[in-house]
């Protein structure tokens, strides 16, 4: 397999950009290279690295719209558990095309997921041929979410492996999973080679709770239990740290300090957290102290959107009222955030359009108004575009939309929407 | 002229929907009416009131992405009104026009502008075909918002008037006016039945520097000199108040209490407020005084996006976090504020689909994944989708995009753009 991208503007110059397998194998000025497929911007596309969503529950877009406007508690207890509670692997397997279908539309090349019916999400984002880290959610108070559970399923996975998809080991959270089961969680990532994701202090509610059973902070008690330390493995793939925590709102100056010595990545879900009134990410603070800071969308249910674009508005305008400087959290370091640092801590070779690196980009639409009159790339695309300025999309070297067409995407709507109404009624 | 638009949803219902002259005639099913043009929803477009933007400076599209992520005076003074001292009537007309396009692909059918060679904006505007309230700048220290300059526009366009348009009289702010102008603004208002329109209380630098100076408040000042009172005249359409005020962040409860009484609307501006790092938007009490509450984008160099649908987004949830609260601001409110609320504030027949009514309305398409799987529209428009979703507008009985095509868009998109070079040379 083999792309190859004609005059796009890279970096402000136009470029020519050459895909071989999976990767960027060169980049230059009217390349004249032999190629199965190729495209051409004609000077009026650009082309940026893939978007990189890193907290999500994707097939949670089965309840997009479906429970808004309502305190935390009775959104959770009355409308999205009784539903979850319903959910099949087979809904997980639409729901999560579905999410895909939006995500590839947005311009998302990669996601890191978390939710029930792993074996689901494996195989809906194999046929979508998206790249994901899909995290089998392990909690202790559903059998869907046992160990064991877990365990079979990562071995089927090693079984038939992907070179698309990675498994976490997904503990859901410190209030949902023992200090026993959270240490094994850890135990089995390190062994394995594994990354780990779990939510973390995404309201004040979950650290008294911490506070009250463990007298100590969500930090300082993942840090006591060992979580957050890197594997031991000198040649693991894993050095620099494997935990992935998101929201991670209410955190104290020693907690950023632990997280930003035991090279943890954030994960900043600016609209799910403020839209359940959790709170504002700390930013300037983890920036400060050199953590990892990436950028998500959180489930549909929440957000309800999965579109990045949206996304990093949301992420930098907030910070600039928090800090009540508008020089805070500017455009290129978003885009960056949404990007790099989401590569870096999924740790794929990606996050940026250079020669080696996967080729997971995207194509923009310059000819879009929120574009023009286009005084500066970067800022028209945090601040004034949405996801439908992507034309194209590759992940993987693979064209998988080309001028907004994505094979399959009626089909997909029509199953999804199907399946959600089973799981709303009562 | 008569549109009849078929098979669309209307409040959860299919419906057909008539419309003669400028007006929605007739509401049914199965209307068997003869019309010039037909649009066939087919069951899978609904039909929502167009958007109405209470505040914003269209011709500054020409800025969009110009100067962002800076402290607002080096905004200001280094950046806009270097540029803005350069601006001509010619710029104005197409930057209005490149804004309109905008407005129209994500769903305005009418717009509140303060700004510059208020001729231009009405030439555009009349071209285009969208509704809007002009209101030709007035301020102290450019020649362009002399006074003379207004009375001049004014008694110009009072000999060419148009359906479509309004004047407003704008005096730019307390502090760019004085107070003599500000009460020459107010009578010229009340006596001509014109709407007054100004920014208030944007920052909490303006507080201070009124209560430095006039030893008190904005509001309280505005009061005081009679600005904010109900035009005398009984039979006036004006009855109700005619103050629209930008921005009104930093209110105390007096002020408001004040801004109730004098039936005042207030126009909530999220984006600009939070990227200029201004404050948040005293929803929740502005709401509890019953003071009528509006939405605009501002100008596109401080937001960067005119599209209303991102705006309806920011709206709510940054109150959500503000009040840390999430059933606060939800989302059928928050269409109103975008929609009737508007209407009343800009005192136009409109902001709802009903017989009788102006025939200011829009069609979304129902096939957008983010408005899959649909459980509940207005949460699907308020929180998921963009003004992509928006399939066709239909303006004072008009239809100005069929189908996401606009006549002479590329024209627009060139011209504009070709004039934000010489504006930003320096």
């Amino acid at each position: 397999m083999s792309v190859l991208i004609k005059n796009v503007i890279l970096d402000g110059k136009k470029r020519d950009i050459f895909i071989e397998g999976n990767k960027v194998k060169k980049i230059g000025k009217n390349l004249n290279l032999k190629a199965k497929q190729k495209i051409d911007g004609k000077g009026e596309k650009a082309a940026l690295p893939g978007l990189i969503n890193c907290h999500t529950h994707a097939a949670m877009s089965l309840f997009r719209g479906y429970a808004d406007d309502l305190p935390l508690k009775e959104w959770l207890i009355k409308k999205i558990w009784p539903s979850e509670k319903k959910v099949s692997e087979d809904d997980v397997y639409w729901g999560t095309k579905l999410a895909i279908l939006e995500m590839i539309k947005s311009g998302t090349t990669c996601f890191n997921d978390m939710y029930w019916y792993g074996e689901a999400v494996i195989e809906a984002t194999k046929e979508m041929g998206l790249r994901a880290v899909v995290g089998p959610l392990i909690i202790d108070f559903d059998n869907r979410g046992s160990i064991e559970n877990f365990k079979r399923l990562y071995r089927d996975f090693e079984l038939d492996k992907s070179e698309l998809i990675k498994i976490a080991v997904a503990p859901h959270s410190i209030y949902g999973v023992s200090k026993e089961n959270l240490i094994w969680a850890k135990n089995f990532a390190g062994k394995n080679n594994l990354l780990l994701h779990i939510h973390l202090s995404e309201t004040e509610e979950e650290v008294e709770g911490c506070l009250k059973l463990a007298k100590m902070k969500p930090v300082e008690y993942l840090e006591k239990i060992g979580f957050l330390g890197e594997p031991r493995s000198r040649t693991s793939s894993l050095r620099g740290g494997n935990c992935i925590l998101a929201h991670s709102i209410w955190l104290d100056n020693k907690e950023i300090e632990i997280l930003a010595r035991r090279k943890c990545s954030v994960v900043y879900n600016p609209c799910s957290n403020i839209k359940l009134a959790s709170g504002i990410f700390p930013y300037k603070k983890l920036k400060e102290a050199k953590v990892n800071i990436c950028l998500g969308t959180d489930g549909p249910a929440s957000n309800n959107s999965l579109d990045m674009f949206s996304e990093m508005k949301f992420a930098s305008l907030l910070q600039k009222v928090k800090e009540m400087d508008s020089t805070v959290a500017p455009a290129k370091e978003i885009f960056e955030i949404a990007t790099k640092n989401g590569a870096k801590a999924l740790k794929i070779d990606a996050g940026e359009i250079k020669e080696g690196k996967l080729a997971d980009l995207i194509l923009i639409d310059l000819n879009q108004i929120s574009l023009t009159p286009g005084h500066n790339l970067v800022s028209d695309i945090v601040y004034s575009a949405s996801g439908n300025c992507v034309s194209d999309l590759i992940c993987n070297g693979k064209i998988l939309m080309r001028d907004r067409k994505i094979e399959g995407e009626e089909k997909i709507k029509k199953e999804a929407t199907k399946r959600t109404k089973n799981l709303t009624k009562f």
